[in-house]
């Protein structure tokens, strides 16, 4: 099946809009809720950081079961550009992906804020201090904490994406992949969410963060540059994960698949599928 | 192999009794053991919020393996309108798939009472404040904050139940779609479940709610109009969701699928099935 | 392949060794080091009843693995029972197996005990209130309220091994369905797990509880007769459950299947393996 | 497909630092982020025990995607020795495996150490009380009780792992075998990761353990031998439940399916493969 640049760009745009539902969504109810009393029914809703692990993994997963087949749900400008750059993804579609993907992710944004309006006003009347549920802050003052784990999440993900959807390595049946995704997500934020929220993603976190600061939100991070480190982090983390990648395996299993058929060298199309 | 209506209403009744016997069965625990020592064995038994979204998943989960063949395992009055109103399911059924959801979640509900009971009549002993064992309540007053969050939630459930099924998208191997299902559930949960408890399906709120009022319980939200919301939001919801999906990403597989084979046009039956 | 009675003994034992290992471990886990600091590395060691509940249910999974294709993986009396009630197990041999798993139960308590015994005589000196590590004791006094929390835990036990092991109804590839019963034991014991600890296994209860009297344990519900119910209940529970499965669903799929083949009536064998 | 020691050498490498990044990761960021404000969103990064066993599940589960066809991901000096000692790998590429894995561990760790490297100065500035991310310490004094422990933890590992990748016992399809293991490797965390911490991992607790001496952490436990207890009880563990396996379980097996075939006796190349 063949698709038109405008059913991808729809595709990636519902994929990435599903991701954000599902991913501040967790944030929101983990920190509107976080004075619940566990003891009155309706209002035991605040499963902590665990909970928010496991929802952005799901998030994920739900985001490539919408967009999967038509665009390949990269749901993430990063991975986007390191497909490309390893030859994997054409370049003159790159934008175009990115494009989709911030404007999913700002409506995204937009109905999570709607749906917990009316706890909103209730917990942050002044919309004074969470931001945080839409974008990513850091835990330490400053550009290179932030950068540092932004550049090592990413290049993880980039890397372990490749891994499993390398037809050569792990060929997951049964149409599992999704999930193995969905699990180095979760992954990702239980051990590195710490330092800067574990965006790796700039679409994740400059799409909510634009509609927070258009909702009136305070203190977004667009002030004082916080917003630059999830979108430049993920993009040379994305592009290393993925030279790695290559260098030390994918290239070795290219070799060894044509040297079990008889042939020679690198195939330049590579053996891993651009999901 | 083709089932008669009894023996589908047989396995839809079954089926949701199964979701609510383990649905509302981990809000009991949660709820009437809150107080109980951790340190002393025999009573560690609150996961907190983590495991109700959890617990509930897996209820969806054992709902489906009970009556995935026989009745497609809809266990929800919103799913089946919403497969009825895109064609994938014959609107002469629904009210018979209705009224045996109605039934099994009322028994399941009775089930439960009945298993915890000697632990109810200590922790609550005038039924005056856990009547949200069984059913949902909006966590701020009012009739539009709860309805907006179960035609979001409802309308995910339906789009990505819809993702999930369909052949031409993610086509599950190893039958694992339910899986994928209660993944789906867990994730409502864990991301919508604040504002009015991701009642999602009418039949999982007003039946339990049915046998908490007969069985004396105060509070059950018949009294102010709160029983309404997650009947009329799911459903709403629901519709949304398939239409969405549909015209988003359904139609658009459908008609990439045909064009492959040298046809044109959307096939009027769809691409989906009804699991 | 055919394997000798011999040889089913000891994969059943060993299988319910496994599985006594890991339940009974993590429930050593979160009593043992209830106080501990968690900002002590090393220290870290209480996950609560959510890691209870994962811990039993990736435990009944280890169990699988290791019998699976040998015993079958009963694991349990009242399973086994249950599958001879509704003639897919030969009675002549369920003496047999229930031997067994009470022996291999009961030498998984010992390991048990073995590694955790320097912390223990820390933690508890006098052996005098943790025997819950081993077997279960009732949140509300009196035989009936565990009784019937046993008798229903058990019957959704039975009733959903049958439904995943039903090849008519969900055949599950990739042989994951020792996952699916690994997810059925979460959700039980997330679900049911409040009123008498989801033991649902009689050879579970039982073999450690004996341990604990002969190692010196005080209060091990020998005294005061705690110990029969989850003994009698998830015996009558399996029945019970396997009776309501075959009523409700067995029976139909088996004659669709034989309607389908031109055949009428019920295939006596029924359409159900045995685990 | 064949490889060369190099590209083996660089597998296992990689995956198990990919193992040590996640794995060690979690652990930084439960001990690191212990004081943080929940209710402050991008400080809520404390997932506590539950999160540390999923993460270390999930952390072998990414290095099995890694490394898994080219090396086959032992990824652990104790599974190498355990799979030589029962004639499943060749004992001349057992001391070139665990170099790469005791590298590969003192890589991961450094990056770990790097990325929270901000955070770690502001908690623990003189390096006095965090060894614990990187390596294991007893719950209690002194040489047996982790010993003990860690010859149980790591003799289920490898009876697990073989029963897991054993083609005549469990074979799952769909290549979902990493995933049960990252499923074992979580049980193991959860039931027996309190008196030891669950290193059952030589490379996994020398490898960082050395990097916390070279980068100035104090009690790194070289001073009183606590770094011998995780390095020998795995190794003599992993040799006891291979050997356990294949008396009680492996033989079975195989001297059944050869019987099946017509033939006797036992396969001498066995019936596992050394994944």
């Amino acid at each position: 099946m063949t698709f038109t640049r405008t059913q991808e760009f729809m595709a990636e745009l519902l994929g990435t809009m599903v991701l954000i539902l599902f991913g501040c969504g967790v944030v929101a109810m983990v920190v509107l809720f976080a004075n619940t009393n566990p003891t009155i029914p309706g209002q035991i809703v605040n499963g902590g950081y665990t909970n928010i692990t496991l929802g952005w993994g799901f998030a994920v997963l739900m985001g490539i079961f919408i967009s999967g087949t038509i665009s390949g749900a990269h749901l993430n400008p990063a991975v986007t550009i390191g497909l490309a750059a390893t030859g994997r993804f054409p370049w003159r579609k790159v934008a175009h992906y990115i494009a989709a993907q911030l404007i999913g992710a700002f409506i995204g944004a937009a109905i999570v804020f709607a749906v917990y309006h009316a706890k909103w006003i209730q917990f942050d009347p002044g919309l004074a201090s969470t931001a945080g549920v839409f974008s990513t802050f850091p835990a330490v003052p400053g550009f290179w904490p932030g950068f540092i784990d932004q550049v090592v999440g990413t290049a993880l993900l980039m890397a372990l994406i490749l891994a499993i959807g390398d037809k050569l390595n792990n060929p997951l049946g049964a149409n599992w992949g999704g999930l193995a995704v969905a699990f180095l997500v979760m992954a990702i934020g239980m051990s590195f969410g710490g330092m800067h929220g574990y965006a790796i993603n700039p679409a994740r976190d400059l799409g909510p963060r634009l509609f927070s600061a258009l909702a009136g939100f305070q203190n977004t991070g667009f002030q004082n540059g916080v917003w630059l480190v999830p979108v430049l982090g993920p993009i040379v983390g994305a592009v290393i994960g993925a030279f790695v990648y290559d260098l030390g395996i994918g290239r070795t299993l290219n070799r060894a698949h044509l040297a079990a058929q008889g042939e020679q060298g690198v195939d330049p199309a590579y053996n891993l599928e651009t999901r």
